[in-house]
């Protein structure tokens, strides 16, 4: 399967624009494009301008200001406004495609009616299965569309090492590497924030190759500890951070020079309470940023994506003009990208949406590089889907055939029952709990106990087809029926998690995601409830959003079915092998309980 | 004569420091320097935070926040701010080292004391004299100062080809090459505004070099019309403008996306009204930068410098962290250096002010690189003379013994009196008026007329050694005696300028500059009144701000003497071959009409 060419070419260089800018701007030269009668939101200087001209040529504006009539000429395409205002198009500072399990194209065409015009993307999920390959052809795909997705390279792959091994890891080495591709903005979040503190060698030398390239330097810090190993880490020099959720951490933040991305993700909500950072405590907004960091397919079908975040944010108190700056300016000067892109002003792509209610940010129009490309909320350009090369399918390597055998977990000799560690999931948090459990044991194999809620779980490796499989134990998802669910996203390293009442369907989910090259499927005695099959390395599918969250969505139904109560169900599933966030988790390795950061056994 | 080897050593990159950083921050390995209990000025935020500690190492702060007794050890030197001001060194955004009449270093020593501990220098008079050797020349000196001093590459040599021949020209593959020199930070003021706007190919070619560098495109749009002219001067490329002097343009340049540079140098008083665009239209402030442009060493020794600027600024009605803000991290900012300096935060070079009184400004103690550098105004630090490579020296290159014959002015034969063009001063401003008047002709000679104030101008040739002089008339100065003042110091091709009204006085005016290497001298009847030596590339001093500013004040009681009564008397002289501002200037060309750049004859 060739990989499709790129459909939109990159945007011209602004030097090779420059000539023409200039003629257009001075009336010698027809502009391709002259918007009418707008109100300018000015994200520099913060004003509503009325009554203002826009004039476009090479996908760049030429001229911003009260009349572009001498800009018309032959071939000129003239739009009236109406009066309605003229906002920068959105951006995205910091976020996951492979969230939304669709591809780069699949994900564009899903934001673009929603006014997303740039976006950050870091594509850590891929990295972990496929290494720099899987990261290149995310860049390459989104260097192919018609609005700007930039690339933060993935800095933490493995999210731990040692304790984990993905699909691929990447170091310094490869970081330097990618610092020279033409859709690298920088690094991707620094996740292994007691390493930074800790001068540990991958996560310095990955910094030193960015800061030596000139790129920005994502942080993540998640801990809510400002004292010490904060400084630590800030010291070591990540530029922003999106992992605070209370006030004082934006604060703490901002002051010591960093951004303070505030985030509102499908199952994030930390822009309310960081907000009154500015709101409040009047800091200056200008190091307050607005990204979404993960967004579910549904959400960006039925709710949005920048917009959302946006007018969450005006909601809670802030100028329309500031929250717009916070998703367009701010996030352009942080990338060193002011001259390209974030505002309405002469040489910056024509990146714009036309706004019938500012306050309310309703959104009639989105123009990317001066091209119209969605309507009244839907796409009106043609992004052809993007295939992915072979070595990007069939990740999902078993090794074998497994069976219900290999999920059981024998007792030690003579018990007749077991004192077992226990995977404990807390409702609408990522952190779980080290639980302890007793069960019975029956024939040398310990049972489950379904009605204290305790079912299995299973890490399958899948990256090198060894055919193993920890098993382990889980509390939480309050399943009551015969059932397993198994999926291939499971972060960092993205093995496969398989978590069931009943071990013949725990197998045959396995190898069901086996069949499909990965993906997400609710089994129940023998039968298939739900899948949503993800090809593309296991963490994404090749069919459109919407029929992705409708899959996604008959999933959700056949969890609640089996008896699950969770708010967000599938995510807790996903990232119960990510061995960096406390207390207890399943990798390759075995059971890691991530206070210590050991290996811990299954049985007490 | 052997060029100095660099006194301070540049700072070591962030990269190779960070290490060092982090241990600190974290209490491994103890700070240098621990300031105790300091009022926390932080750009970022826009707060003042009582009750902060500081911890430097490697010239940069590890460390800021409530308590830096764990970065406390053997060796560490601890200061109690008592409570004081802790304020980012100061930046001057864009300015000439060559308006002080001394080195880099001269302006260096100077400065410190009032807080400046970044310069973004424009060497663009000793490239009209040396060339691209004499940007190095500047830049060399610039690296081995103890405070950051960047330069930008002058970006018009000449300002006007055709109509004068520089001692140089620089075009866009000298820009290209300086672009990767270590301490170019971006393209100097692009004072070619109409050739931008019609796309000459110079000025093109040097803006790319610039763009496709990654460094920031200095602007110089010396026009009130915002019109057309000004939206094609925008989309040719430039990033900031120090020109403007109404708050409708300051506010036109930030709508646009451009920064707006407010200026108070010497001479230029163009804050107070701008700022209006912030404190009373309600711009965002981010965009706003201050700098001086143009300081003589008499206004450093005896008024200051960013300081003065800062001070200015708040006595206008800004808030002081706005107006801190302004030439601090908004500089930086702008030349993408935000990591490196303009904030007090972790990793960026520790330039830092002990303040007592922060809406006075009143500098206690200077920093920089985490060194005292100054204490109650005076230098802590020995920066050794700077000496200059022979090849600066000697560049007054006249050809011959210059003799009172050279500055007749013949009349047409047979004619009594003439009708001639004059270049007429205004008071206080730049441009300069086309005047004519009638002149006696005496024996084939055109007399002056001092009753009315019209003596002679000269413009000699002192490049090449030609021994070209270009005689011509100018009125406004007002010499009521017979005297010559002659001067290197030419804008912006720095020949000679020689205004008398005796020609005996204008030969031994000029030839004792040919004698001493350049600078300015007044001479009546033969007698030497007053002499500033400049003998590097006759714009510069060698000696002591204080001894050049003593020297110029010697000067300008001279020229008093002689019945001179304008107020910036020798800045009018030396601005009058600056063929770039209409409406009537003298180079070596001949007489040039600027409102049509053309050259004239002296005789209507």
């Amino acid at each position: 399967m060739p990989v499709t060419k790129p459909t939109f070419a990159p945007p011209k260089p602004w030097t090779e624009c420059a000539r023409d800018l200039v003629n257009v701007a001075m009336g010698r030269k027809p502009a391709d494009l002259v918007v009418r009668n707008g109100k300018w939101v000015n994200v520099h200087s913060g004003e509503v301008i009325p009554a203002t001209d826009l004039a476009i040529a090479d996908g760049r504006f030429a001229y911003c200001g009260p009349d572009a009539s001498h800009c018309i000429g032959e071939g000129t395409k003239v739009l009236d406004a109406r009066g309605r205002y003229l906002v920068p198009g959105l951006c995205d500072a910091h976020m996951h495609v492979e969230s939304g399990m669709v591809t780069v194209t699949e994900f564009t065409r899903a934001v673009i009616p929603h006014g997303t015009t740039s976006m950050f993307i870091d594509p850590h999920e891929i990295a972990n299965v496929l290494g720099l390959a899987g990261v290149r052809m995310m860049h390459d795909e989104a260097e192919a569309m018609p609005v700007n997705v930039f690339v933060q390279m993935p800095s933490c792959v493995p999210s731990a090492p040692g304790l984990e091994h993905a699909g691929a890891s990447l170091g310094p080495q490869e970081i330097e590497e990618a610092m020279g591709w033409p859709n690298i903005v920088g690094l991707g979040e620094v996740m292994n924030f007691p390493g930074v503190a800790a001068n540990d060698q991958t996560m310095t030398g990955a910094i030193a190759a960015t800061v030596k390239a000139g790129k920005t330097v994502g942080g993540h810090y998640a801990s809510p500890d400002l004292g010490l190993p904060f400084h630590g880490y800030v010291a070591g020099g990540p530029e922003d951070d999106h992992e605070g959720t209370r006030a004082e951490d934006a604060i703490a933040r901002v002051r010591q020079g960093m951004k303070a991305m505030l985030r509102l993700g499908s199952a994030w909500y930390d822009v309310a309470e960081q907000v009154k950072a500015i709101t409040e405590q009047g800091l200056d907004s200008r190091n307050f940023i607005l990204c979404t960091d993960d967004s579910h397919s549904g959400t960006l079908v039925r709710d949005g994506h920048m917009d959302r975040v946006v007018r969450h944010a005006i909601s809670q108190g802030l100028p329309p003009v500031t929250a717009i700056q916070m998703a367009t300016i701010n996030t352009a000067q942080h990338f060193k990208m002011e001259r390209e892109l974030g505002s309405i002003t002469p040489g910056r792509r024509a990146d714009f949406l036309i706004v019938s209610n500012l306050a309310e940010l309703a959104i009639d129009e989105v123009y990317g590089r001066g091209v119209q490309l969605a309507k009244d909320s839907k796409l009106t350009v043609d992004i052809p889907a993007y295939n992915y090369p072979p070595e990007a399918m069939n990740t999902v390597r078993l090794g074998k055939e497994l069976l219900a055998d290999d999920f059981v977990i024998p007792a030690p000799k003579g018990k007749a029952e077991v004192d077992v560690r226990v995977i404990g999931v807390i409702e609408n948090q990522a952190p779980t709990r080290a639980l302890e459990a007793r069960l019975p044991v029956r024939e040398g194999i310990v049972e489950m106990d379904r009605v204290n809620d305790v079912c299995q779980i299973a890490l399958v490796e899948r990256h090198r087809g060894t055919g193993a499989v920890t098993n382990a134990f889980v509390s939480g998802f309050g399943y009551t029926q015969d059932c397993a669910m198994a999926s291939t996203v499971a972060h960092d390293s993205h093995h496969m998690i398989v978590v069931g009442t009943n071990r013949e369907d725990m197998a045959i989910a396995a190898n069901r995601l086996g069949q499909v090259g990965g993906g997400v499927v609710m089994v129940s005695k023998g039968e298939e409830l739900a899948l949503v099959e993800m090809p593309i390395a296991g963490l994404m599918s090749d069919e459109r959003a919407e029929i992705v969250a409708a899959k996604a969505d008959i999933l959700g139904a056949a969890m609640r079915e089996m008896g699950c109560t969770l708010n967000n169900a599938y995510m807790q599933h996903s990232l119960l092998a990510l061995v960096v966030i406390p207390e207890l988790r399943i990798s390759d390795v075995g059971l890691v309980d991530v206070r210590t950061f050991e290996k811990v056994d299954v049985f007490v």
